[in-house]
């Protein structure tokens, strides 16, 4: 381990370091098909439309004339083609837009909240998520997430990998970007905050796809930490 | 109290509603002054310091040409004028950081942290303050103040009372302005969160700027809640 003493803020990858999206989202679209009635394969569903993720921010930016959107509405421009693609049927607005929200709901893996409370009493903790920040507020409420401040690509309008997020998150913070980590289950994510000047941590999440996961089984990179969950993270930075 | 049963989420003034500044100031640099042996009436420092608050930010917003200037860049600078003003002596720029930093070591109102806990299990709760992001981060662990995320005048790049801070903080929030409510000690903030379309709640700190308050001792506009403290708007929303 690299010299990470002069570390003062720890910001987190979210969608698949901090949560699970795969399983809550498939538990909450399948219980809600029993009272809404709505048939489809949500499994399905749920990995086309983190499939097409990476594309939909690749898209925004692609093109900056037509300004930066959030990923509210790039979940639901992704929503609405999965729904012609997959020929689901029935679903009003107001069922697309409950859909959309389930970003919001999103539980958290069992290690989660109990490492970050021990993270918080040293060190400021903050999500560094490409989820806008309505998404990691409600998401926070809804996971008992302790975050000291939500940062997200919304406020940098710029989606990760771009540096601009990781040093407008040490800029915001006003903190050299040496003095800022971050934790990602994500090895392309550490390299492009590595390459920004800012500490890393990685932790598995090998589950995160499902039986579709193809990378990010083990650290690929020299990273400062390399964790199995986030107590170890705080057993490392002595919390 | 008029129709508040669709607000979602409270955004706070923090200086003077939420923490106690001149007290707090004033206590941490007569307590630093016995080990730093520097002398100063810092009474007089600290109202003159806030003395030219509004003026500091006036500049800012005069200037667009120059940048934004964040809150913890204008004190430094404020400050050094009035270390001539008053001719303190022996100040190094070590000396000079700690006193700007006292804006991040600001104590609660008695009230303060008990309602934000109450409103917190209802409410988003959250600054909509001229402080920058890492001051409040800062001040927020100091104090144990519980937000939920940090919004700062610094993620809009204008000063309240500015639209463009009340109207940022509904369209982070993904909420309509009506369903935002701001609360704080001075009458001009709520008139501008009001001209925005934001709900209202005004409690009295009359004691906020000691001898010298001159304003703001009771609600002066039609605002939806007018409360003695942070307790009061707690049972006022059925916290």
């Amino acid at each position: 381990m690299s010299d990470v003493s002069a570390v003062k803020a720890l910001v987190f990858d979210v969608f698949g370091t901090v949560v699970d999206w795969r399983t809550s989202l498939i538990k909450d679209f399948t219980k809600w098909s029993e009272t809404s009635g709505i048939e489809a394969d949500w499994t399905a569903l749920v990995d086309g439309w983190r499939g097409v993720y990476m594309a939909s921010m690749d898209e925004v930016r692609k093109h900056p004339e037509r300004g930066y959107q959030i990923l509210d509405t790039l979940h639901r421009r992704s929503l609405e083609k999965l729904v012609a693609q997959f020929s689901i049927q029935g679903l009003s607005d107001a069922d697309l837009h409950y859909l959309t929200l389930g970003w919001h709901r999103l539980h958290p893996w069992p290690d989660s909240v109990p490492g970050l409370v021990r993270l918080k009493k040293k060190y400021i903790i903050s999500p560094l998520s490409n989820g806008n920040v309505a998404l990691l507020t409600n998401m926070a409420k809804f996971a008992g997430l302790p975050w000291d401040l939500i940062m997200s690509a919304e406020l940098f309008e710029h989606y990760k990998p771009d540096p601009e997020t990781y040093l407008g998150a040490a800029k915001l913070l006003c903190l050299p970007p040496e003095q800022v980590m971050m934790v990602a289950a994500h090895n392309n994510d550490l390299k492009a905050a590595q390459q920004n000047g800012l500490k890393t941590a990685f932790v598995a999440r090998p589950t995160e796809y499902g039986p579709h996961q193809k990378y990010d089984f083990e650290a690929k990179g020299d990273w400062d930490i390399v964790a199995k969950d986030f107590g170890e993270i705080a057993d490392r930075l002595g919390c």
